[in-house]
């Protein structure tokens, strides 16, 4: 008989679950240290494995963001040169195309934020290009959408989303939101970077509410950052049902991890700036 | 020769810029006192008249605050009353309709604020319907987008209204947006409520931008209020170039109008819920 | 032996841990219902009870506010009236006192955000007694101060407060706290009421940073909100060090319950303001 | 007969407007450029200038910093660099000394709230001492205050500064104030460094509020941004009374300035301290 996985969005834990410190047939993990970050890659590559991971086949990354929140010199920069360089190689390979980055969830609740505040960090080119000619002719065109949550606009992201791309035409998506993750290890120390884009309900049944390549007709590059973490992971008790695991700085992490997935999104952009010319473009 | 008009959203301004006391030929200007509050209709019926004010042919209801802003017991209540029968005396005359409500401005700047926090307090409730049957069958279904400004988002915030409604076809749309005026009397002090939708540029040239029955194929009913106020209105000094008049207290005003302009566009949505419901409901 | 109490700040807790459905030898507690809302009065009434709670001798009222968060009609003015209360019978009987109320924790870090939060709806009075004379002199002087943390400040809230009350001299402090629980029950839905003041330490040892009576001079009324539940209480797992647990809406709660709070020590303080007075003079 | 003075808190302002191009007795007036700013330093030498200038006897610079609002390269820096230096000079000049930091005014009112936000920039490090000690053991001890307004704490500035200064005994007081000009080309563009401390009232009459060496028996530095510009600079119809002129990106600019102010506090009073330390330990 299979037990159930816990609800997690990483890859890294379902395959952990699954396949403990073992191997699973028709996936590949690779653990590497790059820039001082410690990186494993988890591929999925059949369907079978797709479907015993409930994750849609591709590829991905979980950068543990340990010596950023230690706050060590240069770790800022060198976790969004990573990062950066991650996204970038999941990225179209002729030098003209544009993208819509999205931030998907809820503005006004703390752990659900990472979306809307990375769109904070992320600069928008596409009218750049329009009116300024020269000055931003190597600015790749970039448009920022914050859909905003069902509760509040009556609207689903995903739709909102599909109605924005079916009138500019981006030649890739690139979607960032919170995660929920299983292990605590992982809660608010990570980020994973995936080609999949986002599959809600982990890639099984309803895909009404997905954005991946099937329902946007462009590759769509998903960035999530695990805040939340089921508390059942931890205690099967009725009593917490509704509730969640999160650390006690989770404001200022949100704040600080939006930031940086904003500045490596930026980067993987737009190879021609510098977390320099960042910080004086979005100030 | 005709001297130019000083730049104003308030189609009241332009009428006293260009008739003074006096009358002007296809347009009728009507002066009413209503549940303690001042209102100022003017109706725009030529070409030649629009052309004049430039302003688009149509009505538009001007709602002095001050009774709100002397806080006034039950000034608030009344005052939303007053604005939802103006807004619901525009509105579709069928039961049936739906409707997208659209906070166009910057967050991020307070004066431009008013329409991105009035959508705070604008119920979305297309999604309750779809969910919840009956209990809330009884409520117009309702969308709510704040589509942001192009210098953030790369999109015109008309183009992604435009894609929004192509996809939801909404049988009316509500607008609201900060304004400018000419003259002190009206700066914060006063409310706008019209059935000619929003036409950046003064309803001359570039409709580009323009969100109105000929842009998105179904009425829009604009609800504005002044923030600024040019500052040339008062002095033509070049060395105040890009400086604007503002009250003190714009952050409260913005937040309390814009409190106001969501109730009152909620009860005229949805005529079975009262301002108690809305305070539940929204808090 | 005896086993350690969980960490909790809510006397009603410690009490289910030591005497489970029995009694407990110089504890008296009392059930009541009063205007819908659930009651527990704990009153601690013995330095051996207090050692054994960990609590000082006093009484703490625990109000369940379930109807609040069910959005009741009129739940909010029904726990506003009942809260007022409770405060009200802690308060000094003499008419003419003047209070200091005091709003502890972080601004920045959302669970710990409601003393500051409901100092935004305290009405600030002194002032207006000594510049408006008749049309204030109902009311009574009221300070409020939110001290921040020691980690932004640099100076103990607690020290603050003494070196503010020294200047003033109130005749009765009233501080509200953000306070962490050990059942989930309680989590974000109850509201604690008590004339021992803020005792960090669970009132043994270390009374540097209390503020009560022996610290300050006079009467300390706390109000406290449980937004936080040690993790430790459901998992013993190392792992989980330095995580807690809180609700997916602790944004709202904070807010809802801040407010609630701010409005009951209002009306405590000033017997002649209504609800509808304070919706007036703090929006 | 001397016509009234205009309202401004710039020496430099009421000095142009007592002496125009020329000169005044007793007042000594430099220009000079450094780091690529130019520096206006007004030294008031005799009663009789100060009389006349409205302004107390000691040194004021104002700083232009348009480098830093056209974003050019390294103008942060370079600004935080000169105004440090400005301020260090200032500075006692034993080297054990301790500081207060105070931010004044309104955080709820975006022209206001400079000194709130400068504060959120200034590192508290007197705990730091008292609980790490070597690691820290270089800095010196610093408090952070942000004391609030009036209408809302029902206790004046002066009052609470005065109140939480006896208790630390501070050896220096440095204050942070948004000021009002009286020409648009200070107007959100300069900042004032002086060592005579804040006196409401223009230095005449009324000292209750002042926070100086008078008032507080220590130093006083006040570092002020005019964020708002009376209009009757530019106009004197009654129908603007109560209204202010502003730049429309208001919000930007208080925030630039604000860290701007935070970072040249921090490294005059830590010289230990380098941009990048700042950037790591305030996010």
């Amino acid at each position: 008989m299979v037990y159930p996985l816990p609800r997690t969005d990483l890859a890294v834990e379902a395959h952990r679950v699954r396949a403990g410190a073992g191997r699973l047939e028709g996936v590949e993990v690779r653990e590497t240290d790059r820039s001082g970050f410690h990186v494993t890659t988890v591929e999925v590559r059949s369907p079978a494995a797709s479907e015993e991971l409930c994750k849609p086949t591709g590829v991905y990354h979980t950068v543990t963001l340990d010596p950023v929140l230690r706050r060590e010199e240069a770790a800022f920069s060198s976790a969004v040169g990573l990062i950066s360089g991650l996204i970038g190689d999941l990225l179209p390979k002729n030098d003209r195309f544009s993208a819509l980055v999205v931030g998907l969830g809820n503005r006004a609740i703390t752990p659900d934020a990472v979306g809307p505040h990375t769109m904070e960090s992320v600069l928008a080119t596409r009218h750049l290009r329009d009116q300024a000619g020269d000055l931003f002719s190597d600015l790749r065109p970039v448009c920022v959408l914050s859909p905003g949550v069902l509760g509040t606009t009556g609207i689903e992201a995903a739709r909102m989303v599909q109605a924005v791309a079916a009138d500019l035409h981006p030649d890739v998506v690139i979607a960032v939101d919170a995660l929920a993750c299983s292990e605590p290890e992982r809660l608010c120390r990570t980020i994973q970077i995936t080609d999949t884009g986002i599959t809600p309900g982990s890639g099984v049944g309803n895909d009404r509410e997905a954005l991946n390549r099937d329902s946007l007709g462009v590759p769509v590059i998903a960035v999530g950052i695990p805040t939340v973490m089921d508390i059942r992971t931890v205690s099967d008790s009725d009593a917490l049902e509704g509730l969640f695991v999160t650390p006690r700085d989770i404001d200022t992490t949100v704040s600080d991890f939006s930031k940086l997935a904003g500045y490596a999104i930026n980067l993987a952009l737009q190879p021609a700036l510098s977390i320099s010319d960042l910080d004086l473009l979005l100030s």
